[in-house]
This record gives C-alpha cells, structure tokens and sequence, in this order.
C-alpha cells in the first residue's frame, strides 16, 4: 500500500475471484459459469445496442426494471439492477450497516461478505454452519444485525425452505435480511414472494449463473419500494449509470426468452444429478446441492492435492484453503462432455493416489 | 427512506444526472455526449463478444489495461478501468479520504464531488472560482486535503495548464491530488505525463466523450503502480467484475482507431468555434471552453427561461439552479446540424423575449 491510502485499510485483505487463466484453455469448473451461451434473444438485442454506445444509458433503468420485474411478480419500484449482484449486496451494505448496526452471516458462505464489512469498518458476526454444513438458523435469529444469507448457500450448495427464511425475518424485526439468491434457479425455492409481507426483507439476484450472462454483469435487488428508494439513494450517490446499456439490452432479452433459461436450469439439474452419483460411485462425499456447483470431499485424496492434479490435467475446479474446507473441492456443473472430463481425469488421479 | 436505512445518510443528497427523457425525442445537448456513434471498430469488438457473456470477465483487465497504457505511454500496472470514470472517482474517494483527510476542491465544479464526500462522511473545503469563473489555483495549494480538480472544469469549459496543476501537486506533497481529465479530449493538455514526476498524482479519464462511449460505461484512472495498487485493493473489495466483456471489447476497439477518435474531436472543436461565435453574436457570453460543451448566459433570457423555451422547442440543455449558475445554461456541442438547430431556436426565443 502507499502512504496516501487510508490507514483504515492497513489489514484489508480483497475478495479474490476464482482463476480466469488465459495461458492454456482448460475445462473451466471454477467459477461456476453457465456451460451454455446467453439467449439468443440477449446476444442480439446487446449486439443491436452496441450502435448506440454514444448515448448514456437511462439511469432509471425503466424497461429492464419494468421486464424483470413482471417476469417475478412484483411492481417495477420492487426491483433495482446493479452491475453484478456483488454491487447490491455491497449497497445493502453501505444502506443498512454500520458501526452501530453489525453484519450477520455464516462463517462458512459467500467469501465477499467479510470483505464488504472489513472495506466499510462493519462489525460482524460468523454463525458457525453446523457440523453437516447447514445453516444453524436458531443461531442467526439470535444474533443482532443486519443478515446476509446466501440461500442456496455457498460453496456448501445446500438450501433452506422460506419457512426458515421466515423464522429469521421475524426474529429481526428491526434489522433488514438480504436473501441471496444468485444460484436459486437450479431447484430452491425464491424467498420473493415473502417481500410482499416482510417490509426487511431485500432479496438478491444474479443473471450471471442461470442466465449465462457472467460477462455481462446483470444482478437485482428485490424488495419493498421503501427499501429499494434506500438502495437508489446509494447507488445514485455512487454511480447512477451502473448499468451499461448492453448489458440492460441483454437482460430484457434475456427475460424475454425464459424459456431457454428454465430448460437450460433443467439440464444443469440433471448434469447435477449425474456428475453426483457419478462421483459418489468413486468414493467421493458429496453434499447434496440444488445449486449449480457440488462440494465435494473424498476420503483419501486430499482437497489441494485434488485441486492440483485437476488443474496439470487442464481441469480448473475451486479450492478454498479454509480450515472446515480444505478437504474438499467446489466443482462448477458444467456440460455432460464437461462432466464427463472431469470423471475421466479423477478416475486417473485416484488410480495414482489410492 | 425506510427505517431501515442508516442515519448517517438523513441528509444525503443524490447526485442528479441530467434528463434522459424517452417521451419525446429530442435533440440532446444536455448531458456532454458524442454526436458521433462508437468507432465501427468498437461496435464490432462489442458485437463479438455478446456472444461470450457466459464467461466472466478478466478481473485483471489485462489486454484493455495493455492497450490503453500503450495509448498514452505509461506501463499497464499505471492504469486501472473502472465502470465509467465516476466510479474510479468514488474510489479515489474512498481510498485517500477520511473524516481525519479531508476532501477539497472548487466549489462549481462537477457536482458529484461534494456527493461522494457526503455519501462517505468526508468533511471536504470548497474553494471559490475566483470571478471570471478560473480556478482558485493558490486556495488550492493553501487548503489541506485530497484534491479532486476536474480540469478542463465543469460546468464552465475552463482548462488551466499542467505548469498550475504542478503548484497544487508540489503545495500537497502528502495528499493525493486526483485530476479529472473527463474533457480533457476536445483541447486541453492532459496531465498523464506528470505521473512520472508526482507520485501523489492520479489523473482519471472516460472513454464517454471523445469515444462516443458514454453507454458502454467505461473511465480509468492513471497513476504510478503504488497508488493504482491501493485502488485495485478497494476495487477488489467492492466488484473485482466491474467492467463486462462487452465494455472491455469496445474499449480496445476504440483505442485502436485512435484516428476515428482524433479526428471526431477536431470536429467537436470546430463546432465548437462555430456555435461560440454564433452565440456571442446573438448577444450571448460564452465562456472560453476547451471542453465538448459550453456555458453560456445571455444578458436578457434568463438561465431558466432560456431552458425551459428550448425544451418547448425540442432542444434539451442543462441548466444548473445554484446561486452563480442559475443565469447560465451548458450546452454540449453536437453536430452541426444540432448546433443549427439550437441557433434558430434560440433566435425566434429571442425575437419573443427581447
């Protein structure tokens, strides 16, 4: 750091995203990207947009806002678009923390939250995921502050009914609950319809994951339209164009063709199936997931080294260095051709290993 | 705002873009923007890539970063792309300022200064332009704090020349000195060489004007590698993902027909003559601009009136309603054609009001 960067930042250690190497192409299961291109609906309307880069986008974001928010059933002032859903949650951050009102969050979730609340000076608490990897929701209605939930949860992949969502919301009256739902689309329930009820409540979503739309940097906050004015006046005090206008082309015409992303969540989820059974066959844990990654564990070959003969053998995976979860591997759904690589490299591996 | 949100915001004031109106069309001289559409070089790079969103973007930038370092003659590791060059802003704010460093700069200047200031909690000092509307260059040396000078200023055209910025780099040889180089494009002499020299000077730039990119989103900030260092560590603690495939595509299209560019900002210049004589003719002061619009006032049609006629007429300006401003209009220079049709409008307003 230089000696003009604030002082405050002296441990501040950023969020490191997952590998995206350019020196080789590998079989990329590491950051649990879509195997399948966006809609065509989507390439085409950025692709027209393209011609028009000249003119700024509507900071309103009126007719993505009006689309999406049709396409979940809520009113057009319910939703908010952000560049990434990383940008919400960091606004739901700077809108409803502070050094007087601490985070909540598992201890073992989304890397970026501890980040958000370090980089902002937030106090937080990690509620320890029990010993099976799942949320300890009595621990999370107990604890003060403003909850940041990852549901499904990652890089565990498990998810909890909205039943238990409610459980929290109602013991936090006085606090707001993010729901984050960037990987709810491959078979958990949304909490979005709760928002009707919860006037704390502030779901997030992404269209990097069941929209194919990474690159693009699409995500969503939902909630009541006092709780989106509050996330407006943050981004409007930030970056009122944060949302470029080819990648808001390509949200409506990815909403537009809903189709296309409910068949390609239906593969994922059959791909998911498939690639679990495949790897318990060879001895693996794997916990069950109704997200579009698996994590998995297996009993004699450890997780780094996993991650390492993987990695010579051009598969790209996540590993964490973390205490709890240094022994496993978080393993992104690809394609059944994907898949398939990926059981053909571990068979090898575990032949050398065991 | 909700009761959610947090106190320290009670009194934030949203910066307010200028009006991106969709129910009419009109011709649109109010928010600075290119009347030329992106190098085809641009579109086409933007085009090809809509078809990769799946893929996440290269957190490191590292081709556009490449690209555009080589553009101006500095090493890649001096750069950094951010989401439009307010967002490189905001960072620089959160990077270099604190409530115990504070923030300064002139107090008519692009109004979004004193909004992160205020969104932060950053106690800042504005300095008053002297009369004729030029920076208060030794109330800048003599007041501490993190400088942020747009340079050319906004709203009123005024560029001042590197030997000044260097007084102000040289009197705050412990604050960073962040120079504003959005309109720096249609005349004015870019401070991007002085980085060798001053280690405390961050020159930030958009690729919204001079390469008709204003909806593609993309600024960058420049400085030696221990400063753009400490904003890659706040940028990699809000949004590692912050500039999309698409954006990064046309941004190295653009950089590479830097002819396109320099030849679509002679015209701007030209323009620019030619609507600043017209004006004065008409009556009008114009403020000596070496920026893409101008700021112009006209001793019978009050700031307001002359606004509000215009937009009758199908003509969308900015008008500024703040105590020395309130009298002035800023018109950004289009095409000639656009210019023309400003100039009869404002003659028949004239031939009403006068």
């Amino acid at each position: 750091m230089s000696r003009f960067f604030h002082t405050r930042y002296a441990n501040l250690k950023p969020y490191v995203p997952g590998e995206q190497p350019r020196e080789r192409t590998y079989v990329k299961l590491n950051t649990n990207e879509s195997p399948f291109p966006p809609s065509p609906r989507a390439v085409e309307a950025a692709r027209r947009e393209a011609e028009r880069l000249q003119l700024y986008s509507d900071p309103t974001a009126k007719f993505l806002h009006e689309c999406f928010a049709a396409l979940i059933g809520v009113d057009p002032g319910e939703v908010m678009a952000t560049n990434g859903s990383d940008e919400i949650l960091y606004f739901a951050f700077m809108a409803f923390c502070g050094k007087d009102r601490p985070a909540v969050f598992p201890d073992i979730t989304y890397g970026f939250y501890p980040v958000f609340a370090n980089l902002l000076g937030i106090p937080y608490t990690e509620i320890p995921l029990r010993a099976d990897f799942t949320v300890d929701v009595d621990a999370l209605c107990q604890t003060p502050g403003t909850v940041f939930l990852a549901n499904p949860n990652a890089p565990t992949g498990i998810a909890i009914p909205p039943r238990e969502i409610e459980r929290i919301l109602r013991a936090h009256p006085n606090d707001v609950v993010v729901i984050d739902e960037a990987y709810v689309d491959f078979g958990a329930e949304s909490c979005v319809p709760l928002i009707r009820q919860y006037e704390n409540l502030l779901v997030t979503q992404t269209f990097s994951k069941s929209r194919s739309m990474a690159g693009a940097r699409l995500g969503f906050g939902i909630a009541q339209a006092s709780l989106i004015n509050d996330l407006q006046t943050i981004r409007n005090s930030i970056n009122p164009y944060n949302v470029n206008r080819m990648t808001m082309a390509a949200g409506i015409g990815a909403i537009e063709d809903e189709t296309y992303t409910r068949k390609n969540c239906e593969i994922i989820v059959q791909n998911r199936e498939y690639c679990t059974h495949a790897l318990q066959k060879l001895g693996f844990t794997v916990i069950p997931s109704q997200a579009n990654f698996l994590f998995v564990r297996h009993p004699a070959i450890g997780g780094s080294a996993l991650y390492s003969a993987l990695r010579e053998r051009g598969i790209l995976v996540r590993h964490f260095d973390a205490p709890r979860l240094t022994d496993y591997n978080r393993i992104t759904i690809g394609s059944r051709a994907e898949i398939d690589a990926l059981l053909a490299a571990i068979q090898t591996i575990s032949e050398v290993n065991i």
